[in-house]
């Protein structure tokens, strides 16, 4: 019997697929030389089932596209050049969602100073929005996920779980009434909150917020190349543990992570107290910035932007030290296939 | 009840998204200003079911997915960059279905000068392929969709109706046992043909190839934009029919096509008679470059390319002179939606 894509698992088929093409850099964005700078360009695909919550409203999905690709081109340290937009549209679905859909992506492109510039229409049996963002950013200021050094400072921004408890509470149909109200189409309060950064206020929806409007950390990004401290970066999409390891893998490094350094989301703790640090570790969603600096110069990355130092840089694994002592950190976290 | 995409059709859909986005030019690629250069970059999404025909071998679904996009690229009159693929892979899918695929991507590159440098893997029902390709043009060389001005010369490359007829033969079956033959997986022969460039052959399985393994016109948009003679360009990815009446919108002219003088694939009209004009007009899939020239620089275009004379600029209004006299050309063709 032949071998299925979902016996082999997302990350061994993407270095099948990487050997196939003579071997890609594992980045956040691909890179092509334009002389002085280098072009960054990032891709995703996403479909209503897999990957939008149900509780998206339209304006929301276009969002979630936008915001998931411009997170790879802050984490190149680059700035937006635009958005291209191919969708995949059921005939069946309501010309409504796709004005709510396009508007959504517009609003998360203008917010972090972008634009999109066009793309492609399809007819599909289930609404697929695949982004491709672009980027620019100076040869000797670019990120790369290889780079990190042993004694380097492990440092991410933001808090982390938000989104993964989001999704949980949306998932239970927690907090009385709050899910029902994440039901309902709210584009104008969504904007607003989304164009005031604000997404990781803690008060009401704000968890279901950090899953639904991710903010793409591209100041942050910018200020942390510019700032000439940081030896490797990612996003962490698919949570703080698996991008741990995918920095390790590309790094050719290892990470100890301190438990108790981790900035959980204070809302997470307090929803989900069990479960608070394996949201952390493993739901993804997030889109802050994992990276790492230079010893000497944490005093220029932490005038750059807010950070959190999780850990240090070692020569090989990923570990995790806290209460139950030192032990290898888990490679799980939101996969695909 | 609420409007349906399907009601709207692909065309209105687009214009209603391009207004929602504050005004999107309507060109083969979106255009970013580098400096020196313009980037161009071109997004188009392929499913399974509505794109890759049965008969498509994965390496053909993945040479076809290359093509679509590094066409758009040939229409600006750049140079290729590099591609991106975000592919959507049911779980059930096999492996070797994906070697094949990308392979059919790498070679398809491989054959015009460029790479892939990356993507995305996500799981869905369907397959699905969404290619972005870039490109780079000097400023003062970049082809668009507007610029066509009354007394221009109306030219395409190739054969047309070539794609349309292989269509049509494989959904018939006919030729006894080539639809057998076209479905057997052949790579090796595949590959080699491709990079022969020699898929116009009006040979065996031609037809089938032309639809199978489209051709990009990288080598003859480049030399029409160094030509200095073309005013407008576009592919006819969707039929000569509604490639006409999208130039025509984009560039505020009109056309009028000479029937007797189209360049219809000479085995189209062998296997096709009656229906020969029409595949040639409306079935799209033969991603040849239609263009306008000076009418005052016709020998130079015709140095940069292998070109056939179709028409004349007029001021508005896209019109067929044929045998019934001067019509209305139909803006009919392939849409998605």
């Amino acid at each position: 019997m032949p071998q299925k894509c979902s016996d082999l698992g997302e990350r061994a088929l993407i270095r099948r697929i990487s050997k196939i093409l003579g071997g890609v850099e594992q980045d956040d964005c691909a890179v092509i030389d334009l002389g002085e700078d280098f072009l960054v360009v990032s891709t995703d695909m996403l479909h209503r089932e897999t990957d939008f919550p149900e509780a998206a409203s339209p304006w929301q999905m276009g969002w979630m596209s936008a915001a998931v690709n411009l997170s790879d081109i802050a984490a190149m340290g680059a700035m937006p050049l635009g958005l291209l937009i191919a969708v995949g549209l059921p005939g069946d679905l309501s010309v409504d969602l796709v004005d709510g859909l396009f508007s959504g992506l517009r609003d998360c492109a203008s917010a972090f100073g972008t634009v999109v510039l066009g793309g492609d229409t399809d007819s599909h049996q289930e609404l697929t929005v695949c982004g491709t963002a672009l980027g620019r950013v100076e040869k000797d200021l670019v990120l790369r996920r290889r780079g990190a050094r042993p004694g380097d400072i492990v440092c991410t921004t933001g808090a982390l779980g938000g989104a993964g408890g989001g999704l949980k509470l949306l998932s239970e149909g927690g907090e009385g009434d709050l899910a029902r109200r994440l039901l309902e189409p709210r584009e104008e309060e969504g904007r607003a909150l989304a164009l005031s950064g604000a997404a990781t206020s803690m008060g009401g929806d704000g968890l279901a917020r950090r899953l639904l409007e991710p903010q793409p950390r591209l100041v942050e990004g910018r200020a942390l190349a510019l700032s000439g401290a940081v030896t490797s970066m990612m996003d962490n999409s698919d949570g703080l543990a698996l991008s741990l390891h995918d920095l390790a893998h590309a790094g050719g490094a290892g990470f100890l992570i301190r438990e108790e350094d981790i900035p959980i989301d204070p809302k997470v703790e307090a929803l989900f107290p069990g479960e608070a640090l394996d949201l952390a570790l493993h739901a993804g969603g997030d889109f802050e910035l994992l990276f790492t600096v230079r010893p000497d110069r944490l005093e220029e990355a932490e005038d750059a932007c807010p950070l959190t130092q999780i850990g240090i840089v070692v020569d090989s694994g990923v570990w995790m030290e806290g209460s139950r002592g030192r032990q290898r950190l888990e490679a799980r976290g939101y996969q695909h296939l």
